[in-house]
């Protein structure tokens, strides 16, 4: 009786993967039949939370369900949970009612994480059958307001990575201004132009050139960087900080 | 029967006011007696949320019905759902029996806000009978982890004043250095050297200084800044920005 009276809660991941050509979304299908055609819908992995679970227990938990993705840091960012959010498409609708919760209100409590899945790190990033990486750019029609979920970690990230240094952990120890470059674009999904682009960070003190050059490539070789937390830290502290 | 089965949901609201002497939490009184003796126990204003209710909305029904208040800006800043956050104390174990939810489980949505109540502006602040403002230095002690909502707030709020200029809606629009260093003063619950403070703002070249003293005042008047948000918009872009 209750069931439709109170809201059940979820919680949902948004888990971006770069690999230095494109900023991926972690999807999963939602398969449903309906009057003998099969739809493969994609939703972002998430559940219901479990009584007994702290949140973010259940974030973790309900990716490795999901995805088969455990030991990803995963951030709370916003809780959504218009009364409609779930009824808006038709395709909802009938899912709701396959699964005997036709009156559901759920809101839902989404997390976002970024994780590198280049190459050389993704090998221990082993998903589950039904789920998948997708671009993100080429992502437009999600389940429920999934869509909307997506754009509000998006927006989270890239004012993440404008105002702090999360960028740099998706970087090798030692790199080039052009590998920096190439992944503020991805994440932002834009392009700078070189020019522009070293002018602006020529200002961050954080970022140490080293007497080193990349070494086996086909170009010519460019120099290497570090980022500096310790720099940085102090940096950003001179700049406006009234610790004590 | 599916209560204490799946979790309710909550909103709780952590509403600041500052009045350049103390930054001040909205608190409300739970009463409740046992064996004859009556507490007055603290707590946020908060409840549960209704099925049909968008969150942000919920949070504005719900100030308003527990404190009076109305037009309030809340800004979601967290979910709390530890299982155990309503049960840890006595008091709040014999409250639940009286309400009749023994068993309950909620999960929680918190707002907060940082509002003007310094006498000019607090004259349609009108609260109910069982709320009222306490300086945020002296609450030690909140019903269930009400606690860790306020702490949880409060450190969301120092981090917003340190990195965006917030601290300028609380100010008049043309103020002293010294009203501005009472401002971050009570809210970072510190005190700064007058000397060391100046330096430090020396470099936010979004404080404009004018051709202008306070008038009646006892002291020697001091000079008149206002904050261009202009300038402000300009300059943080040419730190760290890359939009296009």
């Amino acid at each position: 009786m209750q069931q439709g009276l109170i809201p059940n809660v979820s919680v949902d991941c948004v888990v971006f993967g770069f690999d230095f050509t494109n900023l991926n979304v972690l999807l999963i299908e939602r398969n449903i039949s309906i009057d003998g055609t099969n739809y493969a819908d994609l939703k972002l992995p998430g559940d219901l939370i479990r009584l007994d679970e702290d949140l973010d227990d259940s974030a973790a938990r309900i990716l490795i369900e999901n995805t088969g993705l455990s030991n990803i840091y995963l951030k709370q960012f916003k809780s959504f949970g218009s009364p409609e959010r779930l009824k808006r498409k038709q395709r909802d609708l009938e899912w709701l009612r396959k699964i005997d919760h036709p009156e559901e209100h759920v809101i839902t409590i989404a997390y976002y994480s970024l994780i590198d899945i280049s190459e050389q790190r993704s090998s221990d990033l082993i998903l589950s059958d039904n789920a998948s990486w997708c671009p993100v750019h080429e992502v437009t029609d999600l389940v429920m307001d999934h869509m909307d979920i997506l754009k509000g970690a998006l927006e989270h990230l890239r004012i993440e990575l404008l105002n702090k240094p999360i960028g740099f952990e998706l970087l090798p120890d030692k790199f080039t201004l052009s590998q920096m470059q190439k992944l503020y674009e991805v994440i932002l999904g834009t392009t700078f132009d070189k020019r522009n682009f070293r002018k602006k960070i020529s200002s961050m003190k954080y970022l140490i050139p080293l007497n080193e050059k990349q070494v086996g490539v086909a170009h010519k070789p460019a120099r290497l960087y570090i980022f500096s937390r310790e720099v940085y830290t102090k940096t950003k502290r001179d700049n406006f900080d009234f610790s004590v």
